[in-house]
């Protein structure tokens, strides 16, 4: 269930690209389309295991992109028609946006189908 | 600009609590309600830095929480209101959650106001 929108990921540690931005609202068309195609680029990334986004009707969106390793990011920022969509971001896209890179240590999940018994991992 | 919707944070490294879930959309009221309580509630507790949440039409969303450290994380997570609270979500509003624990190593940040001349901090 839900497969579209969570990522599936190896057990930890693995890395997360955290993108939080507000848009313009320009230039709905053009993001839209690049967007998709970031989407389907990383997915064709090596170290790149996958990612989950969400925007509100405020503008106000994250989107959280998982790697196995530092240097995979580091790859991926180097993308020539990565590097090239970034900056039509900053044109035109975005009023403003953060950054941030972390390790991550632990991770679970829970589903509705998995009943009453199921607790808390540990955190 | 935006300042209700990013959170101000320190330099890292801190940790992050990304949490992504899909609503069953049951008890709407409930569940803004509680979401809005949690905010607050967490805002008291020692070690928490800030937060940020989108969630779009389709009901898919993520919230990430920021801390100074792993013990605020587990303080919080051992808080019984809190607990209460997640005890409700998994009974009425989630339909499947994603919990993932990281610790942030590098953040930077972008606004439209910072002109043309601002470049990309190093990966």
């Amino acid at each position: 269930m839900d497969s579209e929108a969570f990522a599936t990921l190896p057990p930890p540690p693995y890395y997360a690209v955290v993108f939080s931005s507000v848009r313009t609202g320009a230039d709905e068309a053009g993001y839209g389309e690049a967007a998709q195609r970031m989407v389907e680029l990383a997915r064709e990334q090596p170290g790149f295991l996958g990612v989950e986004s969400a925007r509100g009707a405020d503008g106000f969106g994250i989107t959280v992109s998982y790697w196995e390793s530092e240097d995979a990011i580091r790859a991926w920022r180097r993308h020539a028609e990565h590097a090239a969509t970034r900056e039509r971001g900053r044109a035109a896209w975005y009023r403003h946006f953060e950054l941030r890179i972390a390790r991550v240590e632990r991770a679970y999940g829970w589903d509705a189908g998995d009943g009453p018994g199921r607790t808390d991992a540990p955190a």
